[in-house]
């Protein structure tokens, strides 16, 4: 992939469009739309904007995407995660529902496609490995938690605020007299549908004799089946009269051209959200793009799906929508129901835009508990507590990161969370690696093969110490490793020679070669040789850029076999 | 070292304390007392801080240390970086001279003081790991042309001020034509003077029969030379009428005693410099230990070295000194002069002490400039540029961080300049060890041994890659050996087994687990088996805790030897 298809992949699978192909593109668009209608109206209510920018966040993202991506599969649009840190993000700077929250929804998204571009053509994308997955999956499940119970004020129908769990439920203990009753069978009706929906509706399909794949997609458009019921019947028995809240006169058309704002102020503020955003959305895109396209021997270009991403954002931002990325279910649907190219996107988009033209006016009486409903019901598949079980068995520092990330998401919000949760594990990381595995190591009789003295039958050799060192040597661990060698030293007056066997050393930066010449001369000092074995190529490259081999005392031997060899023959030498 | 000895290393080196050992001690400390004596109240002139100041900081930090300090040879008090790095920070706060300034410096010793001690006590020693040797040099380096530069105003002279190699520059600049002519004679020929001393000076005194040794000693008195001889001329040709600035009258008498504030907005203030001033310090301390301490296979204990320098730190707060640090040079002189135990130390604080008792009026007539000159002779010996060149030569990486270091020092001040050093050398490393070194090895003819395919003539087995990963798996690498081996087995349709060969491998994390999950369960829907060779103990002992073992389409090999071994003759095996 060169030249300009590298950055237009469109025309690397536009030129082999074929009939077939868009018959399976047709027929998957047709599928993730009506699944994609409902999800875009109850993703722009968590993110505390008016339905229609959902669905507007719906059309121009999915061509950019079309023409910039690279995954075959992946449906781009508004998702629960984004959406919520929207909210958490503009939510500090305005109040929900006015101009200036709306036009900072718009510039979130305009920033964030910006970064991801830049990322993108920088080839920045190895950023997003900072992200563990230990905590993604703590931050998505502690999301998951918080939108669910930031949609039960829908689902009861009082006003309820708050950006954590302690200040969500609050406001909901406080507001709880207030339910209004005809709102709370709505709500928990459609919850309890949509639960029946996937769990119970796919055996009784198979029964019927639709196949597991049909079953599966037939059961992804539950959403629109209480879409339509519920609106009927608010309509029907004048509910809205009856304090039975709805999305009410949703503008029938085109999605505007918008502007983001070019206040420097506003951008200051929005560009550590927009960061968090970015880097979040493009993990969670990039890796259902990569299950996705795995399964098909097919591969995606994670810069290049950075810039894909960016232009999507940049769409959303210029055609009225707000922070875009790549959703999980979405995506598996549009997979299943066999998208072959990204023009399966761009047909979803003409969907969406032709609802948008035509159906809006339908939608008067959705209420508002039905949205609430589909929301809590697909984040509530997100929440995944497992994860603390399953670090707490494997590894401290990943139990670490992932249980302070759920913390903090829920108590503090969702932008603390996810930045403490990085810090952490950057921190154990760094922590470990300062504190590395050394072993004194003895030869397995019989062998060419040395280990570990306290975990094998090995011999070594009168005055001579050897030790390992399991990790590569860098200023965080170059202090260690000499305070190590001279308590070792110190403890032990007859020795007269010290092996480093160095096969796990796959660098030593200055400092380490510092501490090394240190190590020398104290060595030197104390009458003891410094020898080095089994030292890597480019390691050894390197360090015969310096005076350190001059100055050596001891020798580099290539393997630790021929250091014992050559050592065990010198106690006279040793005892001049 | 256990129980109380751990905490008060006077109990043990106290016990066995003898005449002799007392003799020694005492004459160390007679010739570190003639050259503390001038060097502290230069120093509090670069902190902007009455003279008497460094005289007290001279004194009970000294009996502190000598209780708790495990070095047996190092001689607290305060030093040039230190001193540089409190008038930055306190220099923010308040005006230089004023009770603000001088109580805020106080507070500053005592917040410095709790940190390491607290550091210390929760042995949070390997902190100061994260500074690595590029940076501190380059920092060392940067500072001292900021403190020589600094006290340019003083040989000259002339009101200037400034916090950065510009500001201090442009102020010189434009106050030149202020310079006093007579001032400006005292400073330029005590510097020359004070640097013939040190280069000149020693030749002399071997020719004349001394000693190496105590030709050094004497050269280091050198800067008392300069005192007590400029002093006598401005009182005897009364220049201190012709606007020669000196010392003036300094308080005669004990050590005040004080109290820091407790002010928490001055806390918060303070905070960030205190913990920066209290690394700095801690480094440069235990470095000059170690080394001391190694020449005579002694051993200090870095962590009780914190609380050494902590409770020295609060003991300067509470009698009306200043940050204190282990220093080079004096701590080289006490070593070289004979110094055993730490009680040459407090022998030290009564030299000092009764100099402050009756000496200060003597020192009425010395000049500014000469301490100047003592500051700037003894600061160009830190400056070593060839720090530079060295890691250019050597690593990217360590150069990157060094020239941030001395230009951020030099362009924004010292704690803008180290705290980058630090974020850039650990963001270089995290990115090294994100994209770690991977080699496709195949076999050496007639050996075990393998290589890597392109930089060895090696034999490789059809159907069969091996892939060597230079570098434990951890989040940050985790996606980049997922699109690695995906990108190679995509290239390569004939694969049928993939072999990772892990002797570099000290850690597989969570996310790099699940990594290898991810690649496993692609890899069989692509018909590929996925095997492990050369896995570390540890390691497995790991892996054995979870399914992945189970899940895993191929095995785990002891040997990467029998590994191909084994797959050799599985042809007919993956053409089922």
């Amino acid at each position: 992939m060169n030249g300009l298809k590298r950055y237009f992949p469109i025309l690397e699978w536009g030129a082999t469009y074929s009939k077939d192909t868009l018959t399976s593109d047709l027929v998957a668009a047709i599928i993730v739309t009506i699944m994609l209608i409902p999800q875009s109206l109850a993703y722009a209510l968590l993110a505390g904007l008016p339905p229609e920018m959902g669905l507007y966040a719906s059309i121009a993202p999915l061509f950019a995407y079309a023409i910039f991506g690279t995954s075959r599969a992946l449906a781009v649009g508004p998702v629960a995660v984004v959406s919520l840190m929207t909210a958490a993000a503009v939510g500090n700077l305005a109040l929900s529902g006015t101009a200036e929250y709306i036009a900072a929804a718009i510039t979130l998204a305009f920033l964030s496609g910006l970064m991801l571009t830049l990322m993108g053509l920088l080839r920045l994308g190895f950023l997003a490995n900072f992200l563990s997955h230990p905590v993604i999956a703590g931050f998505i499940t502690a999301s998951g938690i918080l939108i669910a119970v930031s949609q039960l004020k829908h689902i009861l129908g009082v006003p309820a605020s708050g950006h954590t769990l302690v200040e969500l439920l609050e406001s909901l203990v406080t507001h709880l007299p207030e339910t209004n009753p005809i709102t709370a069978v709505i709500g928990v009706g459609t919850v309890a549908f949509l639960f029946w929906v996937r769990k119970g509706l796919k055996p009784l399909l198979l029964k019927a004799g639709l196949k597991p794949r049909m079953a599966d997609i037939v059961a992804k458009a539950g959403p629109v089946a209480a879409v339509a019921v519920t609106t009927l019947l608010t309509w029907a028995l004048g509910l809205a009269d009856q304090g039975v809240r709805i999305v009410g006169s949703v503008p029938q058309g085109l999605p505007p051209l918008s502007l983001p704002s070019f206040n420097p102020d506003l951008w200051l503020q929005l560009a550590g959200p927009a960061l968090l955003i970015s880097v979040i959305g493009f993990v969670e895109s990039v890796s259902v793009a990569q299950t996705l396209a795995a399964k098909r021997r097919q591969r995606i270009v994670p810069d290049q799906e950075l810039v894909g991403l960016g232009t999507s954002n940049i769409a959303a931002a210029l055609s009225g929508g707000y922070p875009v990325t790549g959703g999980f279910a979405r995506s598996v649907v549009n997979f299943d129901a066999g998208a072959e190219t990204p023009a399966a996107g761009a047909f979803t988009a003409v969907g969406i835009l032709i609802a948008a033209l035509l159906l809006t006016p339908l939608l008067y009486f959705l209420p508002n508990a039905t949205l609430a409903a589909t929301i809590i019901v697909a984040v509530l598949s997100l929440v995944d507590l497992s994860i603390l079980k399953k670090t707490w068995g494997y590894a401290g520092a990943d139990f670490a990161a992932v249980a302070a990330t759920i913390l903090l998401t829920l108590g503090l919000g969702v932008e603390v969370g996810v930045s403490t949760g990085v810090a952490v594990s950057i921190v154990l990381y760094l922590y470990k690696t300062s504190r590395p595995h050394i072993a004194e190591v003895g030869i397995v009789p019989g062998t060419q093969h040395f280990r570990n003295v306290l975990r094998h039958k090995v011999r070594t050799t009168p005055g001579v110490v050897t030790v390992r060192i399991d990790e590569s040597l860098y200023f965080a661990n170059a202090r260690y490793l000499e305070d190590y060698l001279l308590d070792r030293v110190v403890a032990d007056p007859s020795l007269r020679h010290v092996v480093l066997m160095c096969p796990a050393v796959n660098e030593i930066d200055m400092s380490a070669l510092e501490s090394l010449e240190a190590i020398n001369l104290r060595f030197k000092d104390m009458g003891i040789k410094l020898h080095l074995s089994e030292v890597k190529g480019p390691v050894m490259d390197r360090l015969q850029r310096t005076h350190f081999l001059d100055e050596l005392t001891g020798e580099v031997f290539l393997s630790q076999w021929d250091a014992i060899e050559a050592l065990k023959q010198s106690p006279a030498r040793a005892a001049e």
